[in-house]
């Protein structure tokens, strides 16, 4: 056996189904954002950001990056151990009393990631209920489904937010046998929002936890940035809420806030928890100052549902095909890889616009698209430049131009 | 079922073990290592941490806070991206290759934790591997075994760093079937060092790949703190190096180190990898501003072996049982959770020095431990304070003293 010959091969595979990828070397400039300096292999140059997961520009806000600062010249970069042994730091107890407090829970728990945090705390909970059935949404992201996989309980999938069926399976596993509903607020690649108070109902009647991964929706949404559970008044009701500090709180790391039993049963027995060195304390400060602004600060949403607003505009009336987002996302269908990756090839070669084309095994074969995510800080002449951009890249390709047409292929 | 009272259940279990963890909150103070401010339930206290995985102190070394301080005042805070969507960031592709050089590999890989790069590569190239069998080591870490359970490969288990039994296994799995030894070259809870050439020789005899987690030793051994490999001359003869950018160098972070192509397949089919927010920028500045400086520097090296051998002799000296380590771990045995944990608050609430005791699951019963770390900063007067220390408490609470009769019982 020759080793290196099965990795190269399945290397070529990728390459043969055109989803190679090919990562493109950024360097963000603060108070240039969204602009950046792209290494390109024949040199640098000046591009403008458009698929960012910074969605409200906080990876550079002034606090943010005082509080990162000062804590490292302070206590220094590394926590220097895991959370057990001498690498619990003060910043990171503060970060969790704060996130605990966002949520309206008992107890925070911080993670490395919040890949991790959905992996290390699904596979824990799970098992440690007996017999347990974990109900997961369709679309769930890679972390859950992974702590599923940990947890080596038996699974069933429902139907992307559908109330129906996933009522039928709780039916099916009975009120006794436990059970967990593992869902996402906002979904990432769609933009579309889960039914929480109807999923929430159904986890009362038939007596299922629930846990719900608001990645895409902290900071961002809820009078105090706690997410689309609390804009909808209904944080109370989710036993378990997950985020991360890498997106709307523009930092890195990740957590889970729920009753004290729960957090103290996955800090006590989740491996990917106790096993690996704890956050620094500066990332927990900057994560907390980000925090903290946001519970108190409405502007950068307002101006983050505007600008995405204003795009989705901009977009349509050029008739692109805009997916029908009820969030900052702005997905644009192109149905298909090559042409995914030739249109944000031609968007970046011949416009200065990054935009990564999204391919399976993110999405569904058939629905490449290119997700466009609008921050407060993509203005309304940023925005017009976009639109004609993807505007003369799809005549120039002849790429398909509505929606519908596409989706009833 | 009432689902709190599961998880009360499961955590009184551990309180009823004796084996509940309890994190101590830590300040730690740039100039001032190893001290910290400890933040007791009554208030703030001084303590000198004796069992940091900041080996080195390079946490708090002015080139690591410089590289740290100025990225993120630059580029800013988080990466705003996972590595394919708006994520790669030039510091990062820049340590990668630091790190690939470091190694004499072809390539590098950055992961967010050393825990998620074991987890991670293990569970992927064991999966591209048709019909692959893992041979492990007994004591491998937490991490590795997860990557083995999550690749849903066989997995045989070898005595710990035991040559025959490992050639026993690989010769009952024959030439033919791809095969993977797991290993680490230093055990962290012993301080014992794996036969890393008998280990190569083996494989090359019985064509398996080799994959070593040198987390506890890059930065600290080899001339330029490659790790044991380095230093034994054997590093182009393992095919994947494992490390964290954790412990010697200081920081947070994991990577793995090989061909081009087992890196490239990593990379491409690792949910782990693919699916979670890049190392911010300023991380991978700093911790390639460690790695650097390592590579050069060997002062720190020297005087961390020079440390770590007054304080064997001087807790030795005063009979107290050191375990046979070879390096720079220094674990004092106990053999009892509750005496460990008493033992480890006496020095704390009497003489202001913070150790943590170490329990199942992290050592077997029966074995636990004390497990002291001394660094560069852990001059000859903290090495007699803390013997006289060690040596009070032991007669206090009357532990056992002679290595040899606990190990034999
Ligand atoms: C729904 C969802 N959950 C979890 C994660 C992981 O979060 P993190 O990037 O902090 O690891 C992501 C994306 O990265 C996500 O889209
Ligand atoms: C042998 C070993 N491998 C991997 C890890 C994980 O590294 P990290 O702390 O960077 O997650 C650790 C400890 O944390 C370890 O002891």
């Amino acid at each position: 056996m020759a080793y290196d010959d099965v990795f190269q091969r399945a290397v070529e595979q990728l390459h043969a189904e055109r989803r190679y990828r090919v990562f493109a070397d950024l360097e963000r400039r603060v108070g240039d954002f969204p602009r950046a300096t792209w290494h390109a292999p024949e040199g640098p140059r000046d591009v403008v950001v458009w698929c960012s997961n910074d969605y409200l520009g906080m990876g550079q806000h002034p606090k943010v990056l005082a509080a990162l600062t000062e804590t490292a010249t302070r206590v220094g970069a590394g926590a220097g151990g895991t959370r057990n042994i001498a690498g619990t730091n003060h910043p990171l107890v503060l970060l969790e009393q704060e996130l605990a407090d966002l949520h309206g829970k008992e107890a925070g728990l911080v993670f490395t990631s919040g890949y991790v945090s959905n992996e290390a705390s699904i596979s824990t909970i799970a098992r440690l209920l007996p017999n347990c059935l974990i109900l997961s949404d369709a679309l769930n992201h890679a972390s859950m489904i992974a702590g599923m996989r940990g947890s080596g309980c038996a699974r069933k999938v429902f139907r992307h937010n559908d109330l129906d069926d996933l009522e039928r399976l709780l039916q099916e596993a009975g009120r006794e046998r436990p059970k967990i509903i593992a869902f996402e607020s906002v979904y990432s690649m769609d933009g579309d929002v889960a039914p929480i108070a109807g999923i929430c109902d159904l986890a009362e009647r038939y007596n299922a936890m629930t846990y719900l991964d608001e990645v895409h929706a902290v900071g961002m949404y809820g009078p105090r940035g706690g997410g689309i559970a609390e804009r909808e008044g209904v944080m109370h009701r989710v036993d378990i809420i997950e985020g991360t500090l890498a997106k709307g709180f523009g930092v890195i790391g990740g957590y889970v806030t729920a009753s004290r039993p729960v957090i103290d049963a996955i800090r006590s027995y989740a491996p990917g928890f106790i096993f690996t060195t704890a956050m620094p304390p500066a990332i927990a400060a900057a994560a907390r100052a980000s925090v903290e602004h946001l519970k108190n600060s409405q502007v950068e949403r307002d101006r983050h549902q505007r600008q995405s607003m204003q795009t989705k505009i901009a977009l349509a009336a050029r008739g692109l095909p805009v997916m029908p987002s009820e969030t900052h996302i702005v997905p644009v269908l192109v149905g298909c890889p090559e042409k995914a990756k030739a249109a944000t090839d031609m968007l970046l070669s011949e416009h200065g616009i990054y935009i990564q084309p999204i391919n399976y095994p993110t999405v569904p074969r058939g629905t490449e698209r290119l997700r466009i995510s609008p921050s407060p800080a993509h203005d309304d002449a940023l925005i017009r430049d976009l639109a004609r951009a993807l505007d003369a890249v799809w005549s120039k390709l002849d790429l398909p131009r509505r929606y519908e047409a596409i989706a009833a292929e």
